[in-house]
């Protein structure tokens, strides 16, 4: 069978050079292409040496035609770059999975006020689809575009949506105090993100709100089918890959001596099945290297001891299924293959 | 002038010398013993070589006779040794600054509950004062015992008690999110907390509930005045040192646009004379290597704009305020020298 | 065709982890079984959480006549257990792979001195092969006993065999620096491989000599023909995962100028077929992360100028290339499999 | 007493920010100015907010008036400022402490070659001294321009010095395999130093040679008395602070049983008097965090078995003994203080 011609739209980041260790693997695709204007004419393998004897690729200058002649692009650019090209492509035929924010936000106005750039094409939009495949899969099918979700988004959601879309829990005072690794923040050279400056050390971010923060609001009130107040704390971990939300609600009626076992089996059901989100037992808590190099979101539910809250916990590698990982499963589902194609990687632990 | 004789009873953890790091400079202070059954006669300097060329003194089996001749005992013990000695230690004139957790909780049953043994004398309460100098100094001038607070409440206490002294928030939903570094397990020899296992991961742990918590409920109560339901989740970061809480609770009345800023002065004021409690301006968060290795707690305040919440983040270094730094404050209180006698150190940063 | 069945004696530790993490995806195995004698009864996949969703197994007791059902045992277990086991699992016809060190040192009177045990079988030696394929792959297809290399003695004789084999450097004065990860150390709670202890430092260790010594001093030797003088010095590097080794040798001639580039010539040719042996281009120096969680060792060369020395820098994944994976590459040639089978990850890179 | 009036030229880097700490408890010094063009008028302490508390002052331009007011000047600038504002200085009685490289080796032909630009006035030499106390003691008192030694030549001066001084080694075939914490690479803002690329891995850098080389072996060349071959290789470890060097030396005749506690001797006597040398027991080995944020330097001397090699682990920490703790060392010498002040602090461990 035809491996899937698969084109990388800026790939000197972290998400770019993740699909391509993901796919170096895939069964039924082959790189064909991976641009970068700054490194065109570097041997990827050459910018990431863990690649020697995996790609014999070069980077190259994008060019349309050339994109074209994919199946599909993955986009691993700034915001910004993914709607000036994605018309042509999906015009041509060609999918585009974009791993920036692009088309993450179906309110353009908000996505306007917290990206700071207007939208190129906003009639792109009706061949969107939020490539969270646990809750739009069928929609993905069909989609010319996905937008994949953030890290953060991944993580909340695949953790609050089960509440919430059983109704169980007040929609206004939802918090959900996140971690990440400093991976998260990119591979560009920031004096903040050195390896001095990170190291032993953690800290709350973010005061001026965070871009996830929208992004996770418009999806928690399209599943519950209203507004949904959420409040949002990110913070930094000095670890490079991995991340931790921790998800508090309040439940609309008094817990009982039953509530944490009729949650934990409401999860259990509602993910019974999803290959890549683990419902841990009960009385257990999940740690990100659970999860490290892996497409597994892990996920438990706690219920404090007289108290009407529940805490859910939910780890994910924010490079992996927070981010390229993630793209690869919307891949499989958009044409056909096996979600877990390419996939099947165990965390490395220790 | 003479010197403060000190002794320490159980040395050989890392509040054990965590103590000797910070007396070894403090100006009114001679340690005369320092106490290990298990290490008995070995020099500190070899088990602990950071403190050659600072220490002759060797490890000593504990002799009540011995510790008589100290002015203050620090115990830097399991849970339950203090209170089994404390009672002929202050009936010699000395006094006792309990670094565990034998005389933190009022409620002895509570206390029973949580810990698993019980008090050996509970008439030594009256004697007992809460050691957090920031509200409840005047009573430690008094004490015969102090009861040394747990890291997590110190970060948490002095992140919500402006609040909620204030009556500015509702008191049944509060959450605390508490991240730990690892040498707030202690130095003893687990699995879970070998390098291998701890490192480049993120996770909440204590999902049967966490001994800090009634701690921190109980003193919540006293200054509320009334009793406060709390969730607490405590979570371990991959960093040696290091406690950061963040801190949600909703506002009685509807935030307005000078919320914030009032809430900001309200903590300023509050804490204007406190040599070791920092409000960050407007606008920063900190961050734990702001404080490592010195006795400083910083805060920072944020209303999410839409939101009724209230975010406090709060900063220590669980060694020095979350343990052997405050037990010397609360020294220094009890024996009228300068509050910050010994404790200047600059936070390492790098 | 049917698959190779697999068994693992002693699967608690890293090693035994880690061959689980890469046989979990080898195409042509079955893992039938992994024992443990204090965890029996215990699914893997709760004590190692990564392998949720990939292994329904249970460690077992270890029982001779349940060994013998399979083709190839895997000993996972502390020096000692593998020899007293192997004769009869030979005997009936199963072939094993020891990753301790029971057959690692021919010398056996050296190896009582290092190992302070008794072999429990000298005839078990002449079926035994010392199990670096890049060196002794004639002799791997027939053996019926692997002794799996130590991880210095990978690292350091891929990186100083191509020399000593030409002729080129002085045999009396070579020096190993090698720095190791600390899951080197393995998964025992020992106080200072503590998180708190480990981290943020680093040190020499091994004072009074590494077991690895003797074990590199007799292989060099037998592919010198000749006696080897070996300074080796470890270190202890604080990161879970990698291994790198520094190696000095004085070139028998004075160095020309083309001298670099002849060297380099050298290490190419003699690794050009070796797909687990990366000469990397000269000017470059390899990271440990170049390789995490992957079976590679990348080598570079490099002469300093004004001196007759040869540095080589040497690294490899302690966990894989220096123990599970360079196992499984033993079982892949020992049953006539491709030798990348199960073993094509790409290292983890962030 | 008047306080010595300090000033600060270059603060927004991490050997400025340590000075900072360490001044801010010396008792008899005043900073008086801390210069930094691109942060004129930002309060230090919120460059830095482990000083918040600690220090009023402000960034501010420098100036050479102002500058001519202090009693002492530390440039803790990249290299090429000092020597351009040394001369004046020195002319205006102003001690000049220079923590660059612009003063550190006499041979400025060969200093050109290494840095790349010409040395401002060659006539300055005369009025400099290389900072390391132990070896420089006598001409510091008189010198007017310090040359702070760098943080490998520390290390690694301190380490062979003793062995060379007592003509007891080869001084051909030196070996010194050096290992730094990266914030020894200072605080700009690097892909190379991102959290994400150094941590959780090891390597060696510098390839093509290093800058602390030539001042190596020009110090070793000056107390030897003859010329010293040196093969020097650093590393990066994936810790914040911390150095370690291991290095290795031939003795000139064949080492007898009593060799290593001769050694041991010698090593013991030559820094008998020396506060901040510490030379470790036989049988031990230094950890860097044995001197994290402190001024020592610990060593330890091994003769393995069968070898005529001596094999010496230096560690210290490289922002103190190796910059910035040296520097006030030095300072001390300068104005007859006493060598300590300012400079008793404990190591933090852990």
């Amino acid at each position: 069978m035809k491996k899937i011609q698969v084109g990388i739209v800026g790939g000197t980041g972290y998400t770019g050079v993740e699909l391509l260790r993901l796919l170096a693997n895939h069964p039924s695709v082959e790189v064909k292409m991976i641009t970068s204007r700054t490194e065109a004419g570097v041997p990827v393998a050459e910018r990431f040496p863990n690649l020697r004897g995996h790609y014999d690729l070069c980077f190259s200058v994008p060019e349309m035609a050339q994109l074209k002649t994919c199946d599909v692009i993955f986009f691993a650019t700034p915001h910004g770059v993914a709607m000036s090209m994605a018309g042509e492509l999906i015009d041509a035929g060609v999918k585009v999975i974009d791993l920036a924010a692009d088309f993450r936000i179906e309110d353009l106005t908000l996505w306007q006020q917290w990206y700071g750039i207007d939208p190129a094409d906003p009639t792109l939009m009706k061949h969107v689809v939020y490539g969270l495949p646990e809750y739009y899969r069928e929609e993905i099918v069909q989609a010319k575009i996905i937008a994949n979700p953030g890290c953060y988004p991944t993580s909340i959601l695949l953790g609050l949506l089960p509440l919430i879309k059983a109704g169980l829990v007040d929609l206004e005072t939802i918090i959900a105090d996140g971690k990440s690794g400093v991976s998260g923040a990119g591979r560009g050279a920031k004096v903040a993100m050195l390896g001095a400056e990170m190291s032993e050390s953690f800290k709350a971010y973010g005061v001026n709100g965070h871009r996830h923060q929208p992004e996770i609001k418009e999806k928690l009130a399209q599943q519950a089918g209203e507004p949904v107040g959420l409040t949002f704390v990110p913070h930094l971990v000095p670890m490079i890959r991995g991340m931790e939300s921790t998800l508090y609600a309040k439940l609309n009626t008094p817990a009982t001596e039953g509530t944490q076992a009729e949650i934990q089996a409401l999860y259990e059901q509602t993910y019974a099945n999803e290959t890549f989100v683990d419902v841990m037992p009960a009385g257990s808590l999940p740690e990100t290297r659970m999860v490290k190099g892996s497409n597994m979101c892990r996920i438990a539910i706690y219920c404090p001891p007289d108290s009407n809250q529940v805490v859910i916990t939910s780890v994910i590698d924010n490079l992996v299924k927070g981010a390229s990982g993630q793209a690869i499963q919307n891949m499989n589902i958009l044409f056909g293959l096996p979600e877990t194609a390419g996939l099947t990687q165990v965390a490395l632990l220790p």
